[in-house]
């Protein structure tokens, strides 16, 4: 049998080997909703992480980086409804607790659990609740689903999914779990991910396979241009697939696998943007450079009033070039070719005639396909985003009440 | 009599001595609305402009800076309902063709023409309109009131002002128009700005006035983040008020005189953003130096989380921490304090309790101020925005339609 990925029907973040999950209604902000979850692995695992760049970081940002110093973790907390962000010196004492709970509560070392929390930031953890939430969790061999409601805030779909990976060296899966929605920007897209995978991985390894495959996944990915303090993107290694450990000699197609598994979960964040009503994915071709690619895609699809003429169906491709301007990227008007939807919009630098007619129907569609060709050199990058509706206004302006 | 300013009554870009101008319909985009102007000047100026940080640049703003190179233009022809950028070769003829056009109808050379162009991107100037229109414009003494409505685009009110400066040398006039509401970010946030003044100038000075002038007004306007290929500011100095020449060495009155107008002209645009129904000022102190104060502020104040929250007068304060942790600028979370309203909401690093109801009550107003003291050295910063309302996307997912 041959090298390559399968899809597992309904997988999600237990789905490989030894993982375990649970949630709990713990009435954090919001009555009937699952907002207290717990990832844990029967064995001990390899970790890996990537967090906010903002640096207003939230308690459990920091205290997950530090838990994770070490390469290794077992466990994750999480709760949505409260960020523990700007929180001061109390807030810290709440995550440390957090984290003490389900480290006695699961016989672990306080150092092997890692910790997130999403939500409202400046407002301190309800403790009680937490503590008395964290008895109830029972985490089981098929928990991740819903541990992926829990992690939800304005997510309006739980994000999963889980593959399998046929390698020489034998099977193993790969899971993972997102919540997306809004203050979500690039330099750390999502607001979390946990991923998880049953192969032996080499510690090193693991954390520039994550870093890689978040560069062009996550972190090309934004909702609104507001980056939040809590971003967290972790993945635990637990070794029960029984697979020959995977470090950077043999890794291709560990890499490839998580690759696939981040990039799936960054196109839901995105399609589930707050209010979305389609997705927009811009490509950059024949940049300087990738970065440059890289800068050209986020700014384009972080425009709002590009994103505001998408959802009016709006073949206003002035936007379009008009970001890309600002980006910071080499541009070269006269060389420049804008594809909207695949139609051949401007190229040299003047306007083509298009049927607008047709492009408005086109236009009025679940996914729009924006390519600009710079001609200038090898750089290549796809960022993914969406529209921007009224519904975005109506969710941002009520979000704490 | 002492130094200082006093506002004219109704003053407009024609209220300095010697400057004339008119508008017509000339049917662009929309009938029945003014739509091109002239300004120009009984005598020759000395002429200072700021454009767009944009890379691609619209053919006015090419052919603008190229007359201006000398320092001296004597007057500027501009319409609203299309930008004519990203037009190629024949948007640049067409540039050109308008320019001469002014320039014959008041017998001066093209070089003495400054040309600008606001709306709609990728689409050509309709030149027969333009040049119907250009023989209609009967340029007076009044005129500027016509000319600040018939740069308007999706502007709800027109944006004019006028002072009279008293100094020891005499008394002249400083007035402005400008534009805004949409596609507007710092790097020059107006789309257009017009100023005059009967003061006579020395070229030089007038630069650096002018660049003094915008950087801590429109280039701290934020509106969506969007820059325009179009931005243009440029001042006009025709020395009719007979007063003796201002240069470096005795220019200090002068500059706050244009400073006071700029600033008057940068909140207008502010409060007339698109959709707004309020108008937001940040003031960062206590930053490291002043450019990062400036990149605080701008930063905060272009937050669409945040606008949003103010829309919907939530006071959710964490927003402003989050957007401030993203923007680049050096932070201290321990060191910070945050000012909602005159009402502290967080002192070093941590919530400070407030009344909410009050607070809601108290957002429930024309304009949010908003100050972050930063504790860690001289920066001082102020920029102007709006909220972002579901006003902002209905009218820009319909634009060019």
């Amino acid at each position: 049998m041959g090298e390559g990925f399968k899809a597992i029907t309904s997988g999600t973040v237990t789905s490989p080997r030894g993982f375990l999950a649970g949630a709990v209604d713990a009435n954090i902000k919001t009555p009937d909703k699952l907002d207290l979850a717990l990832l844990c692995s029967e064995k001990p695992c390899v970790a890996a992480g990537v967090f906010t760049a903002n640096v207003i970081k939230s308690a459990p940002v920091i205290l997950s980086k530090r838990h994770l110093k070490d390469g290794k973790a077992q466990a994750v907390i999480v709760n949505s409804g409260c960020a523990n962000a700007c929180t001061g010196d109390s807030g810290m004492a709440d995550a440390i607790e957090m984290a003490q709970l389900a480290a006695g509560k699961l016989g672990l070392s306080i150092k092997d659990v890692l910790i997130a929390s999403t939500g409202v930031i400046g407002v301190s953890l309800p403790m009680e609740k937490i503590r008395a939430g964290v008895r109830r969790i029972m985490p089981v061999r098929d928990g991740g689903h819903e541990l992926a409601r829990a992690i939800m805030t304005t997510d309006t779909l739980s994000k999963e999914i889980a593959i399998t990976v046929e390698s020489k060296a034998g099977r193993f899966t790969i899971g993972g779990v997102a919540k997306g929605a809004g203050m979500i920007h690039p330099n750390m897209a999502t607001l979390l991910a946990f991923l998880t995978t049953d192969a032996a991985v080499e510690a090193q390894f693991l954390q520039s396979a994550l870093q890689k495959a978040v560069a062009d996944s996550f972190n090309m990915v934004t909702i609104d241009g507001d980056t939040s303090p809590s971003d967290t993107v972790v993945i635990l290694a637990n070794g029960s697939a029984g697979v020959a450990n995977i470090n950077r000699s043999n890794g291709q197609l560990f890499q490839k696998g998580l690759d696939e598994v981040c990039l799936h979960l960054a196109k839901l964040i995105a399609k589930d943007g707050e209010g979305a009503t389609k997705s927009i994915e811009v490509t950059v071709e024949g940049a300087s450079s990738q970065a440059q690619a890289r800068l050209a895609a986020r700014t384009v699809v972080g425009s709002s009033l590009f994103k505001a003429a998408m959802y009016g169906n709006d073949p206003n491709w002035g936007r379009i070039v008009a970001a890309l301007g600002r980006s910071g990227a080499r541009v070269n008007e006269k060389k420049l070719e804008v594809y909207l939807n695949g139609v051949c919009v401007m190229k040299h630098g003047a306007p083509i005639h298009f049927d607008e007619i047709k492009m408005r129907q086109s236009l009025a569609c679940r996914e729009i396909m924006v390519r600009l060709c710079l001609n200038l050199g090898p750089g290549r990058a796809v960022s993914w985003g969406c529209d921007l509706s009224q519904e975005y206004v109506t969710i941002n302006s009520a979000y704490t009440s």
